[in-house]
């Protein structure tokens, strides 16, 4: 095999996760073990954008100590961005660009970190590279806390989001039943068109403190049927605590929420807002009080309750794609497959990235209960291993610890 | 002194906090020690209503496991109430009840946990008694994360809330600062009439990771003020940070929020809606997209990053509050007086109750900067020592464990 020597370029993309910065970390120490053929690891800031306005950080500039701190910091330390790369058919004009930048800092290796939007980017930048045969390995390393990405058993992010909600769930519940009598209280939670997060919060179940109805894309959603399981939890109870994803359907297939006109550069429908709705049925058309609670950025952002086992898969993930584009492959994401049920162990692969853009994996109904208003055991076998350890933050006064990075 | 041999009564009552279980732990374990005198400890279910209707909890029936756990669990783990009881002059029929439930299960000691309305409560209680002759100590044990009582450095509660306030914005401001522009991210803070948990925020500087802008009800809001401080801001950063208090008032002293007609059963108007309003403001008339986050009900919630300060200081003033009961002292509520300046230190008193109850204790101006939209170095001298320490969670298979108490 041929060596192809000269600097790594990587970039975040997309939504931040709590971990998008240890896939960086893992990158980067990784990438210092292949100094023969790798110069220096030049980072775009906020993503392609980064690229494309010659806007770097070199990974050779950083103090070791805020290299070690990607471990704690979430966000996208680098930045990220919402960029759509143009059709390759319709316009050059970006690439033409992203070939002179490539070609002036000697990039001979891309890495781009995100979720489906940012592997179709990967993808065309590998395919424009190839056809112009400028020589360069082109890998994607999946980030997501949506855990929406095909031909991976999850992704890096969605554990530690996971976490977080199944904890911060406990917590609202425990709050919730100080008193004799309650609210209906609605916990919106992220995850686009994919119910996994929100179903993260049945893991609070596991310790009696789970949410007595959870609601997700995956399922139709009918207003009679939630009005009727929430009169019986709260006949019974006086008090309902539901999870709701903000990507709920009705049975035509149209968003709860009211749908807003305005799309984001990827011409997707900005969501949220179906607390609201669900808030308004309660109260008016049921006279039950009820309450709202958005998680909202918090939920990819928690650095303070992070997974252990997600960080260090991330830090994994970010390793993989290095020794693969260092080993020749290109235009692929790295995967992780379950090898075994019962004894959680992934092993890492790599699937051809333009079977992962833009195809979004749901939950299976093999995990949703008969009602289709909760998860069932087989949801939990999934999902358990994956909120597992704690990556102890970096306290420092009773505050924690960020990276700062040089420019 | 006349040895008073009986049971003693507990109750936790108003709005949960991360820490009020911690000092039903430290009454329980303080009483074991007194069992010369106190013969079991009766924990009231949903607070004076427990009392009234003979709903017990009794500390000699749990598990020592589940009792440690309570330093771990939030919410109130006997349940709380929002109960007025009816002035003294008006109408007795709850004291007398009381006072039938106190002679039948021999109730000598009567410790009570909540806030302003608690004391209230409490010192009713405590001169019903008296005037109908019946021996009892009435002590109060202070709560609230909304740090408002008098004549106390600060009150258990607050400090956790504020360790979780500092440390969300810390996330909240790393995830926003991903994106190139932005948007303005307000965020709604509780703290009733009081600024201290909005002014928590102002830690997360410390870090560098603060927000831009802190409004407080201790400074009257002016929208013109408002407008011109985000134009500012936003103008430099294209990203804006939020801080703002659910009470926020207007220059005529009103609500900010749209005042609800709704009052609870203390007379207080309920409150929230205010970052609507400001983000409404921001959307509509100064044309900069917005986007809101309310923290809601976890930040008083967030055991898994309680500070062990905190902690530690909410189980000390349920042990105080059983040795001024145990020494003969009634009427009282327990205090803290911070000893010295330079090295925290915290020395234990007691304070009359009818002197705390139904007064408010906000942030003195010397505390706020000269702009009114931010906090200054008095106010970290005075915060900081409140949030130091973590009290690790009792994680099993990732998620909390919550005491499981026995009826």
């Amino acid at each position: 095999m041929k060596k192809l020597k000269g600097n790594l370029l990587y970039g975040q993309s997309g939504g931040p996760t709590s971990v998008i910065n240890s896939s960086a970390y893992g990158i980067i120490t990784e990438a210092q073990k292949h100094q023969d053929i790798i110069d220096d690891v030049l980072i775009m800031r906020h993503g392609i954008q980064g690229a494309l306005n010659e806007d770097f950080y070199y990974a050779s500039k950083q103090d070791p100590d805020q290299i070690e701190l990607l471990k704690h910091t979430p966000g996208s330390a680098f930045g990220s961005v919402r960029y759509k790369m143009p059709e390759l058919n319709e316009d050059e004009t970006d690439y033409i660009r992203l070939l002179y930048i490539f070609q002036k800092y000697n990039i001979r290796y891309f890495l781009y970190n995100g979720g489906n939007d940012s592997m179709d980017t990967a993808h065309k930048i590998a395919e424009y590279m190839r056809r112009v045969d400028y020589d360069v390995r082109v890998i994607g390393v999946p980030k997501t806390i949506d855990n929406d990405l095909p031909h991976i058993d999850h992704t890096p992010g969605f554990g530690s989001a996971a976490k977080y909600i199944a904890n911060t769930i406990m917590e609202i519940n425990a709050d919730m039943y100080a008193y004799p009598k309650g609210k209906v209280t609605i916990v919106e939670i992220m995850g686009r068109h994919a119910g996994w997060l929100t179903a993260a919060s049945h893991i609070a179940s596991t310790e009696g403190y789970g949410p007595d109805l959870i609601y997700l894309p995956e399922v139709p959603f009918s207003v009679d049927k939630f009005k009727q399981d929430v009169r019986r939890i709260y006949g019974e109870k006086q008090q309902c605590l539901i999870a709701v994803s903000e990507g709920l359907l009705n049975e035509e297939g149209l968003l709860v929420s009211s749908a807003s006109a305005l799309k984001d550069a990827f011409g997707h429908v900005q969501l949220g807002g179906v607390s609201s709705k669900l808030a308004a049925i309660v109260n008016n058309e049921m006279r039950i009080s009820s309450r709202r609670i958005e998680l909202g950025s918090i939920q990819r952002a928690a650095a303070h309750i992070q997974s252990l086992t997600d960080v260090e898969e991330a830090i994994e993930v970010g390793r993989q794609a290095v020794k693969l584009a260092t080993a020749g492959k290109s235009d692929l994401m790295v995967t992780m497959t379950r090898e075994d049920q019962k004894e959680y162990k992934i092993k890492y692969g790599a699937h051809p990235l333009n079977e992962i853009a833009n195809i979004e994996k749901t939950i299976p109904v093999s995990m949703i209960n008969e009602s289709g208003n909760g998860l069932n055991d087989e949801f939990l076998e999934y999902v358990m291993p994956l909120i597992q350890g704690i990556n102890t933050p970096v306290y420092k006064n009773g505050t924690q610890t960020f990276t700062k990075l040089k420019r």
